[in-house]
Protein backbone atom coordinates (compact mmCIF):
# COMPACT_ATOMS: atom_id res chain seq x y z
CA UNK A 1 0.00 0.00 0.00
CA UNK A 2 1.27 3.65 -0.99
CA UNK A 3 0.38 7.15 -0.15
CA UNK A 4 -3.00 7.78 -2.23
CA UNK A 5 -0.86 10.57 -4.13
CA UNK A 6 1.75 9.35 -6.38
CA UNK A 7 3.77 12.93 -5.64
CA UNK A 8 4.58 11.83 -2.16
CA UNK A 9 5.52 8.42 -3.29
CA UNK A 10 7.93 9.88 -5.88
CA UNK A 11 9.30 11.95 -3.01
CA UNK A 12 9.69 8.87 -0.52
CA UNK A 13 11.62 6.89 -3.80
CA UNK A 14 13.87 9.99 -4.06
CA UNK A 15 15.02 10.69 -0.06
CA UNK A 16 15.72 6.58 0.30
CA UNK A 17 18.05 6.93 -2.40
CA UNK A 18 20.27 9.09 -0.16
CA UNK A 19 22.80 7.35 2.06
CA UNK A 20 21.44 6.42 5.80
CA UNK A 21 18.08 6.92 5.23
CA UNK A 22 16.03 3.77 4.55
CA UNK A 23 12.17 3.33 3.33
CA UNK A 24 10.80 3.82 7.17
CA UNK A 25 12.77 7.22 7.45
CA UNK A 26 12.12 8.51 3.74
CA UNK A 27 8.36 8.10 4.91
CA UNK A 28 8.73 10.26 7.74
CA UNK A 29 10.99 12.48 6.25
CA UNK A 30 8.13 12.84 3.08
CA UNK A 31 5.08 13.87 6.03
CA UNK A 32 7.80 16.11 7.45
CA UNK A 33 7.75 17.74 4.05
CA UNK A 34 3.84 17.86 3.97
CA UNK A 35 3.37 19.75 6.78
CA UNK A 36 6.63 22.27 5.98
CA UNK A 37 5.50 25.87 4.76
CA UNK A 38 6.10 25.87 0.87
CA UNK A 39 9.05 28.26 1.56
CA UNK A 40 10.87 26.43 3.67
CA UNK A 41 10.44 23.50 1.18
CA UNK A 42 11.76 25.48 -1.57
CA UNK A 43 14.90 26.82 -0.14
CA UNK A 44 15.68 23.50 0.76
CA UNK A 45 15.25 22.39 -3.13
CA UNK A 46 17.03 25.42 -4.45
CA UNK A 47 20.21 24.58 -1.72
CA UNK A 48 20.14 21.56 -3.83
CA UNK A 49 20.31 22.85 -7.02
CA UNK A 50 22.75 25.83 -6.16
CA UNK A 51 25.13 22.85 -4.65
CA UNK A 52 25.38 21.64 -8.07
CA UNK A 53 25.22 24.29 -9.90
CA UNK A 54 27.86 26.84 -7.72
CA UNK A 55 30.22 24.46 -6.33
CA UNK A 56 33.65 23.66 -8.16
CA UNK A 57 37.22 22.80 -7.41
CA UNK A 58 39.25 25.32 -6.33
CA UNK A 59 41.75 25.84 -8.99
CA UNK A 60 44.64 25.82 -7.14
CA UNK A 61 44.04 22.87 -4.19
CA UNK A 62 41.29 21.22 -5.20
CA UNK A 63 38.82 22.15 -2.46
CA UNK A 64 35.24 22.38 -3.10
CA UNK A 65 34.13 26.26 -3.43
CA UNK A 66 31.92 28.94 -4.84
CA UNK A 67 34.60 30.70 -6.29
CA UNK A 68 37.66 30.01 -8.52
CA UNK A 69 40.05 29.98 -5.70
CA UNK A 70 39.42 29.11 -2.33
CA UNK A 71 39.04 30.74 0.73
CA UNK A 72 41.82 28.86 2.21
CA UNK A 73 43.90 28.97 -0.44
CA UNK A 74 42.92 33.04 -0.92
CA UNK A 75 43.47 33.73 2.57
CA UNK A 76 47.16 35.54 3.31
CA UNK A 77 47.04 34.13 6.52
CA UNK A 78 47.68 30.67 5.82
CA UNK A 79 51.26 29.83 5.54
CA UNK A 80 52.12 29.04 1.87
CA UNK A 81 55.35 26.64 2.45
CA UNK A 82 53.18 23.76 4.19
CA UNK A 83 50.85 21.86 1.89
CA UNK A 84 48.30 19.17 3.25
CA UNK A 85 46.98 16.46 1.09
CA UNK A 86 44.08 15.07 2.36
CA UNK A 87 42.00 12.95 0.40
CA UNK A 88 38.49 14.88 0.39
CA UNK A 89 37.06 17.96 0.88
CA UNK A 90 35.64 16.97 4.15
CA UNK A 91 38.99 16.27 5.58
CA UNK A 92 40.38 19.43 5.55
CA UNK A 93 36.71 20.59 7.79
CA UNK A 94 38.46 17.18 10.27
CA UNK A 95 41.72 19.51 10.46
CA UNK A 96 40.24 22.68 10.55
CA UNK A 97 38.49 21.87 13.75
CA UNK A 98 42.07 20.82 15.75
CA UNK A 99 43.23 25.01 15.26
CA UNK A 100 46.65 23.43 14.79
CA UNK A 101 47.60 23.66 11.21
CA UNK A 102 47.61 26.73 9.33
CA UNK A 103 49.57 26.09 6.27
CA UNK A 104 47.22 24.89 2.83
CA UNK A 105 45.83 21.54 1.62
CA UNK A 106 45.68 19.91 -1.64
CA UNK A 107 41.72 17.41 -2.05
CA UNK A 108 43.09 14.21 -3.73
CA UNK A 109 40.08 13.44 -3.87
CA UNK A 110 40.51 9.87 -3.27
CA UNK A 111 42.91 7.13 -2.68
CA UNK A 112 44.78 4.77 -5.08
CA UNK A 113 42.40 1.80 -5.13
CA UNK A 114 42.98 -0.69 -7.88
CA UNK A 115 40.27 -2.63 -6.84
CA UNK A 116 37.72 0.35 -7.40
CA UNK A 117 39.65 0.87 -10.59
CA UNK A 118 41.17 4.32 -9.33
CA UNK A 119 44.90 5.16 -9.87
CA UNK A 120 46.99 8.12 -9.73
CA UNK A 121 45.88 9.28 -12.46
CA UNK A 122 41.90 9.59 -11.31
CA UNK A 123 43.45 11.48 -8.72
CA UNK A 124 44.66 15.28 -8.32
CA UNK A 125 48.60 14.47 -8.50
CA UNK A 126 48.98 16.61 -11.39
CA UNK A 127 48.00 19.57 -10.23
CA UNK A 128 49.77 18.59 -6.84
CA UNK A 129 53.07 18.13 -8.64
CA UNK A 130 52.65 21.50 -11.03
CA UNK A 131 51.95 23.75 -7.44
CA UNK A 132 55.38 22.20 -6.35
CA UNK A 133 57.31 22.38 -9.08
CA UNK A 134 56.50 26.41 -10.10
CA UNK A 135 59.64 28.12 -10.19
CA UNK A 136 57.93 30.46 -7.73
CA UNK A 137 56.90 27.73 -5.53
CA UNK A 138 57.16 28.42 -1.49
CA UNK A 139 56.75 25.22 -0.79
CA UNK A 140 59.03 23.51 1.90
CA UNK A 141 56.73 20.59 3.75
CA UNK A 142 54.62 18.75 1.90
CA UNK A 143 52.68 16.77 5.18
CA UNK A 144 50.30 13.70 3.77
CA UNK A 145 47.64 13.48 6.03
CA UNK A 146 45.71 10.48 4.30
CA UNK A 147 43.62 7.77 6.34
CA UNK A 148 45.95 5.41 7.39
CA UNK A 149 43.90 1.97 5.62
CA UNK A 150 45.51 -0.17 3.31
CA UNK A 151 45.04 2.26 0.01
CA UNK A 152 45.42 5.47 2.15
CA UNK A 153 48.99 3.94 3.09
CA UNK A 154 49.63 2.66 -0.94
CA UNK A 155 48.52 6.32 -2.21
CA UNK A 156 51.16 7.80 0.53
CA UNK A 157 54.20 5.68 -0.22
CA UNK A 158 52.79 6.20 -3.94
CA UNK A 159 53.40 10.35 -3.05
CA UNK A 160 56.22 10.22 -1.09
CA UNK A 161 58.74 8.09 -3.85
CA UNK A 162 56.75 10.81 -6.33
CA UNK A 163 57.82 13.90 -4.65
CA UNK A 164 61.68 12.82 -3.32
CA UNK A 165 63.12 13.97 -6.45
CA UNK A 166 61.42 17.63 -5.43
CA UNK A 167 64.36 17.77 -2.25
CA UNK A 168 61.44 18.98 0.00
CA UNK A 169 60.46 17.86 3.45
CA UNK A 170 57.78 15.11 3.20
CA UNK A 171 56.15 13.87 6.53
CA UNK A 172 52.34 12.14 7.52
CA UNK A 173 50.71 12.14 10.14
CA UNK A 174 51.45 10.51 13.07
CA UNK A 175 50.56 7.42 13.96
CA UNK A 176 47.74 8.53 16.36
CA UNK A 177 45.08 7.69 14.47
CA UNK A 178 43.51 4.61 15.40
CA UNK A 179 44.72 2.39 12.15
CA UNK A 180 41.86 1.44 10.00
CA UNK A 181 40.00 4.60 10.87
CA UNK A 182 38.59 7.17 8.27
CA UNK A 183 40.19 9.92 8.57
CA UNK A 184 36.98 11.98 8.48
CA UNK A 185 35.56 10.18 11.85
CA UNK A 186 38.62 10.93 14.13
CA UNK A 187 38.52 13.14 16.98
CA UNK A 188 39.94 16.57 17.68
CA UNK A 189 42.39 15.47 20.50
CA UNK A 190 43.82 12.69 18.48
CA UNK A 191 44.12 14.93 15.17
CA UNK A 192 46.53 17.25 16.99
CA UNK A 193 48.73 14.44 18.61
CA UNK A 194 48.82 13.19 14.70
CA UNK A 195 49.97 16.84 12.94
CA UNK A 196 52.23 17.47 16.08
CA UNK A 197 53.89 14.09 16.22
CA UNK A 198 53.98 13.63 12.24
CA UNK A 199 57.06 11.66 11.59
CA UNK A 200 59.41 12.18 8.53
CA UNK A 201 59.26 10.70 5.42
CA UNK A 202 62.01 12.25 3.36
CA UNK A 203 63.91 15.09 3.94
CA UNK A 204 66.52 16.80 1.76
CA UNK B 1 35.38 25.61 10.38
CA UNK B 2 32.87 25.61 7.69
CA UNK B 3 33.32 23.92 3.93
CA UNK B 4 35.11 26.48 1.92
CA UNK B 5 31.65 26.57 -0.18
CA UNK B 6 28.91 28.84 0.72
CA UNK B 7 26.13 26.60 -1.13
CA UNK B 8 27.41 23.34 0.58
CA UNK B 9 27.17 25.37 4.17
CA UNK B 10 23.60 26.25 3.24
CA UNK B 11 22.48 22.77 1.89
CA UNK B 12 23.85 21.45 4.92
CA UNK B 13 21.90 24.33 7.27
CA UNK B 14 18.62 22.77 5.15
CA UNK B 15 18.86 19.34 5.65
CA UNK B 16 19.68 19.76 9.63
CA UNK B 17 16.36 21.25 9.56
CA UNK B 18 14.51 18.21 9.05
CA UNK B 19 13.71 15.79 11.80
CA UNK B 20 15.96 13.18 13.05
CA UNK B 21 19.16 14.59 10.84
CA UNK B 22 22.06 16.12 12.63
CA UNK B 23 24.46 18.92 11.99
CA UNK B 24 26.93 15.26 11.45
CA UNK B 25 24.27 13.49 9.13
CA UNK B 26 23.58 16.48 7.54
CA UNK B 27 27.18 17.03 6.07
CA UNK B 28 27.24 13.35 5.29
CA UNK B 29 24.36 14.45 3.33
CA UNK B 30 25.75 17.09 1.52
CA UNK B 31 28.94 15.32 0.54
CA UNK B 32 26.69 12.54 -0.98
CA UNK B 33 25.14 15.20 -3.21
CA UNK B 34 28.41 16.74 -4.11
CA UNK B 35 29.26 13.56 -5.79
CA UNK B 36 25.36 12.57 -7.25
CA UNK B 37 25.10 13.17 -10.79
CA UNK B 38 23.29 15.97 -11.63
CA UNK B 39 20.57 15.21 -12.89
CA UNK B 40 19.59 12.62 -9.83
CA UNK B 41 19.83 15.77 -8.10
CA UNK B 42 17.61 18.19 -9.68
CA UNK B 43 14.76 14.63 -9.52
CA UNK B 44 14.98 15.38 -6.00
CA UNK B 45 14.50 19.03 -5.92
CA UNK B 46 11.56 18.67 -8.68
CA UNK B 47 9.89 15.89 -6.07
CA UNK B 48 10.00 18.41 -3.49
CA UNK B 49 8.66 21.34 -4.99
CA UNK B 50 5.66 18.68 -6.43
CA UNK B 51 4.66 17.42 -3.32
CA UNK B 52 4.26 21.42 -2.31
CA UNK B 53 2.52 21.97 -5.54
CA UNK B 54 0.04 18.84 -6.14
CA UNK B 55 -1.00 17.65 -2.44
CA UNK B 56 -3.44 18.41 -1.36
CA UNK B 57 -6.56 16.82 0.69
CA UNK B 58 -9.21 14.79 -0.84
CA UNK B 59 -12.61 16.67 -0.97
CA UNK B 60 -14.26 13.74 0.64
CA UNK B 61 -11.92 11.94 3.60
CA UNK B 62 -9.00 14.87 3.73
CA UNK B 63 -6.36 12.20 2.60
CA UNK B 64 -3.38 13.53 0.89
CA UNK B 65 -4.16 13.51 -3.06
CA UNK B 66 -3.10 14.42 -6.27
CA UNK B 67 -6.43 14.30 -7.28
CA UNK B 68 -9.62 15.76 -6.62
CA UNK B 69 -11.21 12.72 -5.14
CA UNK B 70 -8.48 10.14 -3.29
CA UNK B 71 -7.76 6.93 -4.75
CA UNK B 72 -10.28 5.05 -1.86
CA UNK B 73 -12.49 7.54 -1.97
CA UNK B 74 -13.16 6.93 -5.80
CA UNK B 75 -12.80 2.87 -5.88
CA UNK B 76 -15.52 0.82 -6.52
CA UNK B 77 -14.00 -1.42 -4.44
CA UNK B 78 -14.53 -0.06 -0.79
CA UNK B 79 -17.38 -0.70 1.42
CA UNK B 80 -18.99 3.39 1.81
CA UNK B 81 -21.12 2.26 4.76
CA UNK B 82 -17.72 1.85 7.17
CA UNK B 83 -15.41 5.02 7.61
CA UNK B 84 -12.53 4.74 10.02
CA UNK B 85 -11.25 7.78 11.07
CA UNK B 86 -7.87 8.81 11.61
CA UNK B 87 -5.38 10.94 12.92
CA UNK B 88 -2.92 11.63 9.88
CA UNK B 89 -2.64 9.98 6.26
CA UNK B 90 -0.01 8.07 7.26
CA UNK B 91 -2.12 5.49 9.60
CA UNK B 92 -4.15 5.18 6.65
CA UNK B 93 -0.77 3.36 5.41
CA UNK B 94 -0.68 1.22 8.31
CA UNK B 95 -4.20 0.40 8.52
CA UNK B 96 -4.39 -0.45 4.62
CA UNK B 97 -1.16 -2.72 5.23
CA UNK B 98 -3.35 -5.26 7.68
CA UNK B 99 -4.85 -6.18 4.45
CA UNK B 100 -8.59 -6.10 6.88
CA UNK B 101 -10.67 -3.35 6.26
CA UNK B 102 -12.36 -2.78 3.26
CA UNK B 103 -14.54 0.39 3.62
CA UNK B 104 -13.36 4.50 3.54
CA UNK B 105 -11.17 6.54 5.82
CA UNK B 106 -11.47 10.23 7.57
CA UNK B 107 -8.84 12.04 8.17
CA UNK B 108 -8.81 14.41 11.41
CA UNK B 109 -5.42 16.14 11.07
CA UNK B 110 -4.46 15.90 14.38
CA UNK B 111 -6.21 15.05 17.99
CA UNK B 112 -7.54 17.65 20.34
CA UNK B 113 -4.63 19.04 22.45
CA UNK B 114 -5.69 21.54 24.70
CA UNK B 115 -1.55 22.19 25.31
CA UNK B 116 -0.46 22.71 21.59
CA UNK B 117 -3.56 24.96 20.97
CA UNK B 118 -5.12 22.24 18.82
CA UNK B 119 -9.03 22.14 19.69
CA UNK B 120 -12.45 20.79 17.40
CA UNK B 121 -12.47 23.59 14.98
CA UNK B 122 -8.88 22.63 14.20
CA UNK B 123 -9.39 19.14 13.19
CA UNK B 124 -11.63 17.90 10.15
CA UNK B 125 -14.63 17.30 12.12
CA UNK B 126 -17.11 19.69 10.76
CA UNK B 127 -16.35 17.55 6.99
CA UNK B 128 -17.14 14.03 8.65
CA UNK B 129 -20.48 15.42 10.20
CA UNK B 130 -21.69 16.52 6.99
CA UNK B 131 -20.39 13.16 5.24
CA UNK B 132 -22.83 11.89 7.67
CA UNK B 133 -25.77 14.28 7.69
CA UNK B 134 -25.76 13.70 4.03
CA UNK B 135 -29.82 13.04 2.91
CA UNK B 136 -28.10 9.99 0.64
CA UNK B 137 -25.36 8.42 3.37
CA UNK B 138 -25.12 4.88 3.39
CA UNK B 139 -22.55 5.55 6.25
CA UNK B 140 -23.27 2.90 9.12
CA UNK B 141 -20.56 2.56 11.46
CA UNK B 142 -17.89 5.00 12.30
CA UNK B 143 -14.66 3.07 13.77
CA UNK B 144 -12.36 5.46 15.89
CA UNK B 145 -8.86 4.21 14.93
CA UNK B 146 -7.20 7.08 17.21
CA UNK B 147 -4.08 6.29 18.88
CA UNK B 148 -4.76 5.26 22.54
CA UNK B 149 -2.78 8.53 24.15
CA UNK B 150 -4.50 11.04 26.37
CA UNK B 151 -4.82 13.26 23.51
CA UNK B 152 -6.28 9.80 21.17
CA UNK B 153 -9.01 9.02 24.09
CA UNK B 154 -10.23 12.83 24.63
CA UNK B 155 -10.46 13.03 21.39
CA UNK B 156 -12.33 9.62 20.48
CA UNK B 157 -14.86 10.05 23.51
CA UNK B 158 -15.20 13.75 21.77
CA UNK B 159 -16.51 12.61 18.84
CA UNK B 160 -19.05 9.87 20.44
CA UNK B 161 -20.68 11.85 21.87
CA UNK B 162 -21.02 14.49 19.15
CA UNK B 163 -21.98 11.21 16.74
CA UNK B 164 -24.13 9.62 19.00
CA UNK B 165 -27.73 11.68 18.05
CA UNK B 166 -26.59 10.40 14.43
CA UNK B 167 -27.82 6.74 15.66
CA UNK B 168 -25.26 4.91 13.64
CA UNK B 169 -23.24 1.99 15.88
CA UNK B 170 -19.62 3.45 16.69
CA UNK B 171 -16.92 1.29 17.36
CA UNK B 172 -13.03 2.32 18.45
CA UNK B 173 -9.95 -0.17 17.57
CA UNK B 174 -9.84 -2.78 20.54
CA UNK B 175 -7.09 -2.21 23.02
CA UNK B 176 -4.66 -4.29 21.32
CA UNK B 177 -2.35 -1.30 20.84
CA UNK B 178 0.08 -0.82 23.15
CA UNK B 179 -1.04 1.81 25.53
CA UNK B 180 0.87 5.08 24.75
CA UNK B 181 2.11 4.06 20.96
CA UNK B 182 1.24 6.17 18.06
CA UNK B 183 -0.92 4.08 15.81
CA UNK B 184 2.04 4.65 12.61
CA UNK B 185 4.40 2.42 14.63
CA UNK B 186 2.11 -0.13 15.67
CA UNK B 187 2.81 -3.64 13.61
CA UNK B 188 0.60 -5.19 11.53
CA UNK B 189 -0.47 -8.10 13.81
CA UNK B 190 -1.41 -5.66 16.79
CA UNK B 191 -3.99 -3.73 14.31
CA UNK B 192 -5.25 -6.60 12.82
CA UNK B 193 -6.21 -7.87 16.21
CA UNK B 194 -7.29 -4.31 17.40
CA UNK B 195 -9.56 -4.18 14.56
CA UNK B 196 -11.14 -7.92 14.41
CA UNK B 197 -11.52 -6.95 18.29
CA UNK B 198 -12.70 -3.75 17.91
CA UNK B 199 -15.61 -2.61 20.92
CA UNK B 200 -18.96 -1.05 20.77
CA UNK B 201 -19.01 2.45 21.62
CA UNK B 202 -22.47 3.39 20.62
CA UNK B 203 -25.06 1.53 18.82
CA UNK B 204 -28.58 2.77 18.06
Amino acid sequence: MQFASESVEILIEQFSKLPTIGRKSARRLAAHVLKMPKKEVSQLATALLEVKERVRACSVCRNITDTEICIICSSSKRAVDMVCVVQDPEDILALERTGEYRGTYHVLGGVISPLDGVGPDDLNIRSLLERIGKPDSEISEIILAISPTVEGDTTAFYLAQLLEPFGIKITRLARGIPVGLTLTYADEATLSRAIAGRDVMSEP
